[in-house]
């Protein structure tokens, strides 16, 4: 049997687009997707964060959250949250944003870390049970990237999985 | 309930790259993708073939079978079977191919008048017991089909569904 | 100095789009811009004849003339003039084409035996005094055929090149 | 006669990959095109700014100068020098890029104004005179850019342009 684990909290220093702090523990019993990108980063603009921004629009809000993750390791002083700010309205990305809270030593944030992405943009799908299923680095195939949201959606609830690597 | 009806009988003067003649009941047990088009239509070559080919790749064989169906209203002259061998050839497509049989009167064929098409490309997904789920007229975001494919291939057996609008 | 070369008149079996046959000699003074094709080759569809309808909208007709030749090298069953007729009205292509003569041994029709065309899409650039200035096989950028065009446009009357070549 | 007027000189607060500041009259006797854009504005990252760089591909750099302007008119915390740096890298825009000096009250930058551009992207075509030629708002197509360019390329120096408009 595979265990599954649950995908790490995240650490955010500040939130764009919701009113109030998001917590995974709080997205419990939805399929989250987590869109970990810069606003510099060219493929993230062409590529990641419209794939997020149509996830977004395809699926119901009750089974899907759609959560942007800012996560610098990179020209930290030319992508500050100001910068954002003005990235997000310009490129009218509707879903919650968070900013991945500065690291340790190697300029790489917390979040990012914790989830030992390869860089930008990186893709996670977490289920409804707060375990990490997936993860993807550059471009994912929007007909695959379907498929498994909606395995995650209609998947039963399985009595192994909720007390497995917790 | 919604009581789900069997899809059609397919009616085929002609096989492309399969061996021999397919049918929707030796098939019982996929999830089925029923690409109609027609070779001179531009939005099936542009957007709808390629579509299909995409299913083709991404889903297993195990899961999915793609079947193009060539159903040709207009143009009879232009897109017989002689035109449509070159094209499937020079477009390489792969998957199964059948030429709709011609129909009665109005120069729709069988199989096209039989599943009430509104033109090509037209896109029927039929599921593991053989009824019809969707059909989609024109464009399809890659987004959403991917995720109404996974819903047909992840589905439990229903006993009802089974049992309804044969 | 570089002699300049007539282009070789066009063997035309059959013309689509116009009224009476065209010839290269009907059309001095303008710069001819000569796209050969298939109907059933992929990148003269997505790609040449694209440009092909592009040209024939950017220029002014007094300037630049569009001609569409049909060179069918291979499938000659299949990409049929009937074939042919339905293709242009089904792409809305509103510019002057011609069936390319049948040729004599291998397969390959006369104007483009004549050219020497290395395949479809190719592009030839005739001046306005008739002679061939360049022939681009497989994708040619906008911008630089832009510019390529313009300059036989602007080009003045140079008393050497209409001697030369001839 | 239409009278020619000279192109504004632009007022630069700093530069991006070029030694030394670019002046308008220094690049007399090659066509100028200038870009208008801002860092945080979509089309100009989908479309204007790979337009420049296109251009600056496909002329020689003897014939046409493709020249950058950073013009700031909203988000001006955002779109700092030190940001556009990281821009530029991370884009990988090889052409000079200045930085458009702030303007006085209403935060039109001082070239902006100048031109009376209407927003971003714009793009200006200099003849090899200095005067500006042409100016376009928003999307312009590679074929017609292509053409306009060659154009002012091949342009006999004709004797009443250089009186006229100074």
């Amino acid at each position: 049997m595979t265990t599954l684990s649950k995908a790490p909290d995240w650490q955010v220093a500040r939130w764009f687009n919701t009113e109030k702090p998001l917590t995974l523990a709080a997205l419990r019993g939805k399929v989250v997707v987590l869109e970990a990108f810069q606003m510099l980063c060219p493929g993230c603009v062409s590529d990641g964060l419209p794939l997020a921004a149509r996830i977004h629009e395809t699926f119901g809000r009750n089974d899907v959250a759609v959560i942007g993750l800012h996560t610098v390791f990179e020209h930290h002083d030319a992508q500050t949250p100001t910068s954002l700010e003005a990235f997000l309205h310009e490129y009218r990305i509707g879903f919650p944003v968070g900013v991945d809270e500065v690291g340790e030593a190697n300029g790489i944030p917390q979040t990012m870390a914790a989830y030992q992405m390869q860089g930008t943009p990186s893709l996670v799908l977490i289920d409804r049970h707060g375990h990490r299923r997936a993860q993807h680095f550059g471009h994912v195939p929007d007909l695959r990237l379907g498929a498994e949201i909606m395995a995650l959606i209609v998947e039963p609830e399985p009595a192994d999985q909720t007390a497995a690597g917790d």
